[in-house]
């Protein structure tokens, strides 16, 4: 089985120079902050409470028996077989994993052309975008009797996927006749929330109305690919074991102590130095394949949500072992490095100038793809390009970009894929999540919450009258309008 | 005729606080700065020398002719007619700003649904990205015989688009008989670069093959939507006169020399004391509104090729008036905003918690659509949701998302759009030409060229073996290789 790698070379200061690069002295000196880290993080790992309740479970997705994972192996086949249509109706962490996978792991041009599909349904995504334009299109488009709908939101409140699902819901019910609930599942808390509940209450009328899986206690959002992700892959014909064993082929990798045996915490140390000695606090993740996009769009809510944080972490571990992480009054830090997804070769041809020539702000990090599903070769002899493959070009222009950077003094990384398959796709997603929560622990910042997305939400509920909400929110948003300067329109 | 406005309040101290926002005083402090800048770009536009040879011709492409516009408007009605799918080949400002149109002015979906295309035929976009994954699977699904292919490519040389030109061609030449020629236009250099010479050459056995349109001189790759883009615009059935209306109602209003009247020059001017002030060196561009996301990728570009650069700008003038650009070799600034696109309400659950609690090292311009092509309304009346209109609670998003970033003290602005259509859509192109040329002039550094993207194609050409190269470049790359170390690769 083929592995991911990491090359850090250009990292360094013997190649990019001492002001932007990381010293060997550098590094040495963050080991005992790295053994903190990784004593800290493994300690909550085994603690099956704290793994929980701190929200690091999605750690063990990888682990979930064969018995879940046949059974949402099975349903996926079955709904594939009998609908020429599914929609998806999520946001954020419920909707950039399933695009990555869609994108990473099925051909290209899967929606336009049936051969690509493979006898495998139509996918789109919705309810990830309050714009009414793309779902009314949609709808007007397809045949209610012949689609499939998900449903995906923890709490069933996510406004964008709470209404689409009113939306087409309502849709169904018209166009795909009174068991219309047959066509639906819900990924949801098992337990709580008005999604759950609602699902229940169809449950009760009739069985196969309303199904529902689970997204599990302690995984949040942008971790949950391989929990709320794993129908889609189902119904499109991925082996779900396949990108589970990826991840669990990392997940080792990832749980050593020492970083130089330890992709993740590699990653995250020199980023993290980078960001706080050297002030790289862009951090542009450009994968050299157009079908990687938007996995590093994934990414970039990896990133931005989980480091970009206004309060330090204050730690309390109870008596019997039992820990609690709470925002950190004193120590306001607004940290965190600022993603930016790109592609290559395409954005060469828009942001390299800026990331060679523009403030040295940057670390870029590289996917590169060793070995292409097709390849083809440029016909005729009658210059450079005649006779070359266009994958032996894409790896070239790589090592341009990154020969490039390092003669600018800007730091870069390499992650190297063998190939876009199934375990590589979920090596690379486990890869990135251990080294987001590993930046965390530098950072000392709780990488598990995003206390940041409530204001608008809480804004948006006091105009809409929602009823129950906090008088201390509807307080600061009266003594806080928004003020206009009547010549300040042009 | 409806226009597009420019909301700046909250770039302002009185509402983001001083440490954060513009103060009138810094504002008027900049006006000198300001006059100078608005009197140097009015001389070069009115010289016809100096426009085109500095590269500001694009200011004058919403003059071109009626009988120019009216001869693109038949041939792309032509080609629709004639064909079931389009293949543009082109990457950067040959791809960007086309894409842009594509899905900000064609209904959702356009491909996917043949009722959303209105008769027009399917457009790919390829050429692109050397990634040979896409074009092989486009290959493999599309008929040659019913297939036109426009190249786009200044000098011809350009490896992505040279590379997918002779690959497509060969593959129309053995799928659409002898006159394959007729399906190919080229958009290119009126008078050099290869893909000229090469098309004139076909031309002289079969005037109906490899017809062209040329690239405007002083138009560069990234002002050149509306210019290289029109054909696109005619193939999909698009008004073109309607789109260079609304981009010369622009220019109109962005000639003006008092700021408080010129939106282009006010978003220049506040960006610029935001970047140089007070530390604001990322630019999110956000609009609210799916189809206007590859209107932000298109930004992207301009900006980050525009602005991002090593050297400062010495200016020299002839007795004639004659005036050329140099790089100031004594002044490296390394400077630029770096660019981040995203799109509301998508990436509230992405890069927003970054943000609101991160660094506060950012502007975010919001575009704001009043009114969309569709509107639904929530179905029930369960909660606060039902009743609603999805455009309802997409403003009430956009005003949520400004209120909360100016609690944190983050300044942002608005550009407020009427409606997507052909004419504000070419006038929000001509604001942000403007308003890049205008942050170049206060910057003073060259806006259109692009000096940093030739290391790594010279490191490429260098490696294919390409002749005539430069001996310095060669020196250069042999001098500087990539240093690895053994371990540093895990």
């Amino acid at each position: 089985m083929q592995g991911i790698n990491f090359d850090f070379n250009n990292m360094f200061s013997f190649n990019v120079g001492p002001r932007h690069g990381v010293t060997y002295l550098e590094l040495s000196r963050m080991s005992a902050a790295i053994d903190k880290a990784h004593r800290h993080l493994s300690s909550i790992i085994k603690n099956d409470h704290n793994r929980v309740s701190l929200g690091l479970e999605w750690v063990n997705l990888s682990f979930q028996d064969r018995k879940t994972v046949n059974k949402i192996q099975l349903l996926g086949r079955e709904i594939s077989r009998k609908f020429k249509n599914i929609i998806f109706l999520g946001i954020g962490g419920s909707f950039l994993g399933l695009k990555a996978a869609q994108d990473a792991l099925l051909a290209p041009y899967y929606n336009e052309f049936s051969a690509q599909r493979e006898g495998h349904p139509k996918i789109y995504f919705e309810g990830n975008n309050l714009d009414p334009d793309t779902l009314a299109a949609l709808m007007r488009n397809l045949d209610p009797a012949k689609t499939f709908v998900v449903v995906i939101s923890k709490s069933g409140e996510t406004t964008e996927t709470k209404a689409a699902f009113k939306i087409v819901e309502e849709w169904l019910k018209k166009g795909a006749g009174k068991n219309y609930g047959r066509q639906i599942i819900a990924i949801t808390d098992p337990q709580s929330g008005s999604l759950r509940r609602y699902a229940q209450e169809k449950q009760k009328k009739d069985v196969l109305s309303f199904r529902s899986l689970p997204l599990l206690k302690g995984v949040g959002g942008r971790f949950s690919e391989l929990n709320i992700g794993l129908l889609h892959l189902a119904i499109v014909g991925v082996n779900i074991r396949e990108v589970l064993d990826g991840a669990k082929a990392m997940y080792k990798r990832c749980s050593r102590p020492g970083i130089f045996k330890n992709p993740a915490y590699m990653y995250a140390a020199l980023q993290n130095i980078l960001y706080r000695k050297k002030g790289k606090t862009i951090a542009i993740i450009m994968p050299f394949s157009e079908t990687l996009k938007s996995t590093a769009d994934w990414y970039v809510q990896l990133l931005a949500e989980s480091l970009g944080k206004k309060y330090g972490r204050r730690i309390r571990v109870s008596s019997d072992g039992r820990e609690t992480w709470e925002q950190d009054p004193g120590r306001i830090v607004n940290t965190g490095r600022t993603p930016v997804s790109a592609r290559g070769t395409n954005d060469l041809h828009s942001i390299q100038q800026n990331n060679i020539e523009g403030r040295n702000d940057k670390t870029v990090t590289f996917i590169k793809v060793q070995n292409f599903q097709a390849d083809i070769k440029i016909p005729g002899d009658d210059d450079v390009l005649g006779g070359r493959k266009l994958s032996e070009l894409m790896h070239l222009a790589q090592e341009a970009t990154a020969w490039a950077l390092v003669i600018s003094s800007r730091p870069n990384c390499t992650v190297i894929m063998p190939q876009v398959t199934p375990f590589c796709w979920g090596q690379l997603l486990f890869f990135f999540e251990m080294a987001t929560a590993f930046e965390g622990e530098l950072l000392n910042v709780n990488a598990f919450d995003q206390p940041g997305v409530e204001s608008y939400k809480n804004y948006m509920y006091y105009k809409l009258g929602k009823p129950g909400l906090n008088a201390g929110i509807a307080h600061s948003i009266k003594s806080h309008p928004l003020r206009k300067k009547k010549k300040l329109i042009i």
